[in-house]
C-alpha cells in the first residue's frame, strides 16, 4: 500500500465527484481518496450515503480543506469536482502549496477571453489566473497525451465537447470538412450533466417523457470545441438537448465534406488516427453508436453514415457523461500524468 | 357565460392546482377560474409556462388573495390546492367570507386529534378550526355523496387514501375482512405526488431506474384511511413507495377474509356497493388494473385476487394521482355541490 | 344520435388506431365507431383489453370487413389505420364501395414514383392505384385545408413529416430559406412511432436509458417532406432518433437563411402564415417547445432561435406523435371534410 | 493464461447469459468463455452486436454444442443461461460428459413434486431428472457454501426468491416469525427479468409509466422460497410487480414477529447471520436499501423498519436481477466451486 499515490477530492457531493470517488477507491494504484469539503457545504454528510449506502457509523467522512495538512498526509494530486467559480478561487491555491491538479470544471479550459466571458469569472483574469491558463493542458488524452503526461494543472473536458470534438478532429486533421459550410452539433444529454442541485427543471416530473432544447448559440462548451479544433465560432452550430435519461450523452453531427470520400476512406480516417487509442471504438458502416453501449464505460464510441452524394456525413458520437465525460477521463489523465496503463481503474 | 359558477384557485403553480385549473378552464358550467397567489410565491409566475406555455404576454395572470375583491367578483366556491398549513390560515378566512372551499390539503381531513398531530398544526386547534374540523365533509363522492352536496367545507381526501379507502369499504361493510389479523397496504405512487418542490429526492437522477420505499408505519395518510374504514390504526400497515413515473398510484391491499367467499360473491360486493357510481369500475376476475389504464381519467379501478383457500386475498386499486387523487376527485365534489352531473368536466 | 355520422375503424388494434378509436368515441357529431379486424388478426381481441380495460364481456367487439354490411349500417366514412402494404388493397375496395377513406398509413401519401420506390408496393402502381394516388389529398390541413374538404381519400400525414413540414412551409413561403445549403432535420420520437408490434428494438431495455439514430439518409417520410415542400431531395438531411418515451416528437430543424432577418420579422412570418390555424402554437421567442406541452394535445408547437449573424437559424418543432402526428390529425381532417369546427372533438 | 478456467456458456444471447459473458471475459480465473447456441437459434449472432457493439467482424462467435468437442477443449464448467426446459435436456448430458454445470433456470431448483408441476417439464422426471434432481445444489451461497463447492450441478436461485429467502432466514433461523400469521412479499422487478424475448408486456409502451401486478398466487419462485425457508405454501403471498426500470428488483416483505422484538435485536440477528458473507449488505435502522444502491453490484441489500407495538415488521431487501439475481450469484458460486474468494471478479 505504501507506494500508492495520495489523492484528495474536493467535490465528491456532486455527481461527477462521487463518480470519482467510486473510480478511485477501485484503483490499483492509488490509494483511498480524501474527500475534502467546502465549509458550510451541508450537503456533503449526506451525499456520503448515496456513496456508501450501508456503511456503518465510523466509516468515510469529509474533511475540511486545509492545504498543511494535505500537504503533511502526502497528498500529491487533487481533483476539483466543483463549480467551475470555486476551481477558480481553489487552484491557485493548490499549485501554490504545489500540488498537481486536475480539474473537472469549465475554470482552466479555455485559452481565449472572448470564449472565457460566459462563464464570468470574478477573478477578471487575475495575473495569477492568467499564468494558471497559460499553463493548464487541455485534458483530452486522444489529442494531448504528451503534454498531459507532464501537466501540473490538467482541464478536464466538458462532455458535450468531448463527443464533439473526438468525432470531428480526424476528419479535420484529414483536411475532409468544408469549414465554412457550417457544422451542426445536435447533442442529447442524460440529466446528471445538469449537475445534482435540485431545480425545477431536473425535477423528475419536468424531464421525464419530455425532451427539450436549452442554451441554443450560447452554451459554454462553445469555446473549448472551436478552440481545440481550431475553428471559427460562426462554423459551429451547438444545439445541446436533455434526454429523460440519468447518464448518457449522444451527439449527431452533420458536416460537408470538402471532397467526395467513399465509407472506406472516412471509415480508415477514423481508425488511423484512433488506432492504438484504447478508449476510442469505430464503429464498422453502416453500425451506428448508442447510447446504451457506452454507458458504464470510459469509450467514446464513434460511427458514421455517409449520403449518396458522398458529400453529406452525419457523425453519431457516444458517451457516457460520468466517464469518458468527466470522472473516467480524469482517470484516464491521472494515469498518463503517473505514467500508468491508460485503462488502469477504468476497465 | 352569465349563468356559469365563478371560482378561483390559489395554489394553480403546484401539480394538483395546475392540472385543477385546466380542468375548470374546459368545464362547461364554470367560468374561467381566477387565479391567486400569496405574496412572495415567486414560482407563481414562471408557472403560468407550464399552464399556457405558447401564451401571449397579455394572458393569463395571478392575482393577489384579497376576500372583498374575491366577493365583488361574485367568487363563489375557493379551491385550495396548498400545503395544509397555508390552508389551515386560509380556510378560516374564506369561510368568514362566506365562501364554500373545496381544500386539496390535509388539513381538515381528520377528525380524531391523535390523527392530526402528525400535521404539526400551528393553530393547534383553535376554536375556529375546531369548528371548521367539525363541519367538513370528507370529500369521497363514493361514501360522502349526501353530505358533500350540502357542504360548505369539503376536505378532498390525499391520493393514497383515496386508492385504499375505496378498495376496502365494499368488504368492510359486508364484513369480508378479518381486520384484526391486520391489513397491508403496499402502494406504489409516481413522482407528482410528492409535490414540486425540487428536493434531493425528486431530482430525476434520485428517481429514475429506482424504487424506494419511504414513511414506513408513519405516513401522513394513515389517519384519513382508519378515520374513514372505522379501522384501529393498529390493524393497518401502509408502506408507500416512490416510483419513477410521474403520476399514477398502485396500491396492492392484503387481507384476510373473515369467512371463506367465491371469486363470484366478492365480485357481487363490488358492484354491488359501486352500482351507479360513474368513477369506479370494478374488473372482472382474472383481470387486474395497471396504473395506464387509470391514468388521465378520473377513475379508481379495482380488481382482486384471491387464494385457493378462499380466505387470502389480494386487491389492487389504481389511480392517476393528479385527477381522482386530487383535482379530478375536487371536481366531482363541485359538480355534486351545485348539483351538476357527476362527470360533467371530467370526461 | 340518428344524425351522427357513422364511421369504421380498421386497425384499432395498433397505436394510432386505439387513440382514433377513443376519439371517435367522444366525439360529438359521430356515432359510435364500427371496429374491424382482418382474417387471421389475433391481435385484435386482446388490444380490446387496453381500449375498454373494464369492459364486460358483452361490450365491443370487432367486426370482419365485409364491404356490404358496413354499406347496409350507413357506414360513411372508413378510417385505414393498418400497414402500408394493407391500405393499398383495403383503400381501391372501399373506394369502389364510395366510401370516404382517411387513411394513416404511407400508402396514398406520394406522387413521385421515385419517393413511393421505397416502399416497394406489390401492386406496383397499379390502374387503380396511380387513379386513386392521382385523387389522394394529403391531408396536413394547415396547407390543404380545401381540397381536405372535398376528398374521398385523405393521405393523413406522418408523424416525422408533420412536425418538418409545419416548421418549414412559413419560411419557404416568404423565401427565407437557402434551400440549397441544405436543411438538417434532426428528429426525436417516442416509441409508439414504432408500432405496437413487439421486436428487439421496441423491447423496453433496449430503449430505456437509450438513444439512438436510424434510417439515416433513407427515411420513408423523406419523400412526403420534399413533395409537399417542393425541395430537392438533396436539399434534405433528416435524421431520426428513438427517445425513450412512450409518445411525443421534437424536431430540431437547421437552415441558413437566404437573407439578413431579426427575430420580429420571423415570429411574424409564422404568425401571419399560422393565423387563424386552431392547431398550430408559435412560441415568442425566446421561449422554445417542448415534448411535455405539446403531450395529449393535437398541437404542433413551433418556436426558433436566430444566430447573432441574423443567418443560422434553429427551428424547433413539438407533436404528439399519436395526436397531431396521426389520429388527432385525422379527426381534424374528417372534421373539415364535413364542415365542421376544426377542433371537435379535440379539445 | 494456461491455468485458467476453462468454461462454456450455452444462452449468452439472453439477458443473463450476457451479463454473465461479460463478467466471465473480466474474470481473473477464467479464460474467454466459449459461447454455445443451439441449433436454430436466429437470435444469436445479432445478440453478439450488444455484447461486442463495436466488434471487428472476426470477432466473437458463436459455436455449436458439441460434447466430445468442450471436452478436447478442456472445458470443465458449463453455465447453462437458458429456458428451463431447454436445460432440463442439456443437463442430463453435460453429467454424462462429466461438466460440472452451473444452471440459471428453474430445472433443477425444486426438491417437491408439488412445486416442480407448474414447471410442467417434458420429461416427467425421468430416472435421470429425479437423480439430478437429487444431487443438485440450491446454488445461495449465503445459506449452501459448503454443499456448493463440492457440486456438480448448483441450481442458481430466483432473482425474486433471493430477495425473499435473504430476507427471511435469519429471522426464521432465530425463530422470530409467526409464520402462521402469513408472510406478505410484495416485490417488483425491473423488465430484465421478463427475458429478452419481445412481447406485448415488454414493449417499451407497455411498460414505461405503468406498473402492474401479476402471476399472483401463482408464480414459479413460490416453490424454490418455501421449500428453501421449510414453510407451507399457504404461509406465503407472493406478488410480482413490472417495474418501468431495466433492472433491479425491490421486495417488500411483510411479517408478525413471534415475540416482541427491539431494532437492535433484529438488527444483531441480521448481522450475526450475515457476519463474513461478502454479498449482503445490512443496513444500519432506520435506513431503507433503494434499488439504485444494488444496481451494477452483486449485493443483496436489507433494511427493516418495526412497528411502535414491537410485532410488526417491514423488510425491504434488493439486488440487481441480473447480478445477484443471475449472473453474479452464478459467477459467487463458481468461486465457491473452484476455491476461489467469493468477490473475485464481482467487484
Amino acid at each position: 500500500m505504501s507506494g500508492r499515490l495520495k489523492t484528495a477530492v474536493l467535490g465528491a457531493t456532486g455527481y461527477a465527484g462521487a463518480e470519482l470517488t467510486k473510480l478511485l477507491l477501485a484503483h490499483p494504484q492509488v490509494e483511498q481518496p480524501i474527500l475534502l469539503r467546502r465549509n458550510g457545504n451541508d450537503r456533503a454528510e449526506s451525499s456520503l450515503d448515496d456513496l456508501f449506502p450501508a456503511r456503518p457509523d465510523n466509516g468515510y467522512q469529509f474533511h475540511s480543506l486545509e492545504w498543511p495538512t494535505l500537504k503533511r498526509q502526502g497528498v500529491e494530486l487533487l481533483f476539483c469536482a466543483t463549480p467551475h467559480e470555486v476551481s477558480r478561487s481553489v487552484v491557485p491555491e493548490a499549485a501554490a502549496a504545489s500540488l498537481r491538479v486536475i480539474d473537472l470544471s469549465g475554470a482552466w479550459r479555455l485559452r481565449q477571453e472572448r470564449n472565457r466571458a460566459i462563464y464570468g469569472f470574478r477573478d477578471q483574469d487575475s495575473v495569477t489566473a492568467t499564468e494558471l491558463t497559460r499553463r493548464a493542458v487541455y485534458g483530452l488524452p486522444e489529442l494531448n497525451r504528451d503534454r498531459i503526461a507532464g501537466a501540473a494543472l490538467v482541464a478536464n473536458p466538458g462532455c458535450y465537447a468531448t463527443t464533439i470534438i473526438l468525432a470531428l478532429a480526424p476528419l479535420l486533421k484529414a483536411d475532409f470538412v468544408d469549414c465554412e459550410h457550417g457544422i451542426i452539433c445536435d447533442s442529447k444529454s442524460g440529466v446528471s450533466g445538469a449537475g445534482k442541485e435540485p431545480t425545477d427543471r431536473t425535477h423528475f416530473v419536468s424531464v421525464a417523457d419530455n425532451l427539450s432544447a436549452y442554451s441554443v448559440f450560447n452554451h459554454r462548451h462553445c469555446g473549448e470545441i472551436v478552440e481545440q479544433l481550431g475553428l471559427e465560432a460562426s462554423d459551429l452550430v451547438f444545439t445541446p438537448h436533455l434526454l429523460p435519461i440519468p447518464r448518457g450523452i449522444l451527439s449527431t453531427i452533420y458536416v460537408r465534406l470538402s471532397r467526395e470520400a467513399t465509407n472506406a476512406e472516412l471509415e480508415a480516417c477514423y481508425r488511423g488516427f484512433y488506432g492504438g487509442k484504447r478508449w476510442v471504438r469505430v464503429f464498422p458502416t453502416p453500425r451506428l453508436p448508442q447510447i446504451r453501449f457506452a454507458l458504464f464505460t470510459n469509450y467514446c464510441d464513434l460511427g458514421f453514415c455517409l449520403a449518396d452524394d458522398a458529400r453529406r456525413l452525419v457523425i453519431v458520437s457516444c458517451i457516457d457523461n460520468l466517464l469518458k465525460g468527466a470522472a473516467g477521463q480524469a482517470i484516464q489523465n491521472m494515469n498518463l500524468m503517473y505514467g500508468w496503463k491508460e485503462e488502469e481503474g477504468l476497465r
